[in-house]
């Protein structure tokens, strides 16, 4: 299956068994915050069940978005769907990132690649910082153990000054 | 109601009356994104309810979060809720928004605060994620318009190499 459907000759809007996703964040120093990419990638691979999916660090951390477009040619794709992991549009999103992808879509002809909106304005979204809220008021409630961010840190807590 | 129920003794574990939530990005140079922080805080506010919230940047653009705290405490809270816009921890969420919040603490005794987890590795961030390939996909397929992020860009299509 292509992403262009040959019975309609329309461009399929799922993501269907020739489509890569590339889920690309900005990329620290931290290897702590470049290693959650790959716990991110494994729980969206897990819960959407898509075949290619590939971390990529836009700068400052291996693997390049040049190194991911290119695995997931070799994984099969036919179309690469670049998903910044920014929560608004900026810089990287308006011009660092579609630089660097057209760059690495240069090396393999014949792939095409989309690349998504930043997350921001998303209801749900809502939603995960309210949680995320709920959950620390609920530790330093002595309720709710630390979540996997703060685990160890001793951070979430009450601040009496 | 304070964030200690008096009959109880015990630090109430959700947000009540006199708490109040900041909501804090990294801030940008483009007034673009600094602008969508307060279009997210809206979308926070209707959709929680709550009565104090408000959002900072923690550089490059006001409001500060020295600003914000001064802000709540002028609205009543008696405890500040401070939730970091960040995806994943780094140097940001470790040290400097601490220390930005310390800082604006000082200057209103009796005020407690709370700083709150980054959002990256919840679920629903998954489905957040997987939301906005979906609508690109059906953008670009012809059967849904441009998302906020990206109209009026003409970015948002197939790039065919």
């Amino acid at each position: 299956m292509d992403s262009r459907n040959e019975a309609t000759g329309r461009v399929e809007h799922t993501v269907g068994d020739n489509d890569a996703v590339i889920i690309v964040d900005h990329g620290s120093r931290r290897q702590e915050s470049n290693l959650m990419l790959n716990e991110f990638v494994a729980m969206f691979k897990a819960r959407t069940g898509y075949h290619i999916v590939e971390p990529a660090h836009m700068e400052l951390a291996e693997p390049s978005i040049r190194d991911a477009f290119k695995l997931c040619v070799q994984e099969g794709a036919k179309r690469v769907i670049v998903s910044p992991f920014f929560l608004f549009p900026g810089r990287h999103w308006q011009q660092d990132i579609p630089s660097l992808v057209a760059d690495a879509s240069k090396e393999h002809s014949g792939i095409s690649y989309v690349i998504t909106a930043p997350l921001g304005l998303h209801g749900l979204l809502v939603d995960v910082v309210n949680d995320r809220i709920n959950h620390c008021l609920s530790h330093v409630a002595g309720d709710a153990d630390e979540c996997t961010a703060c685990a160890g840190t001793g951070k979430c807590r009450i601040y009496q000054p």
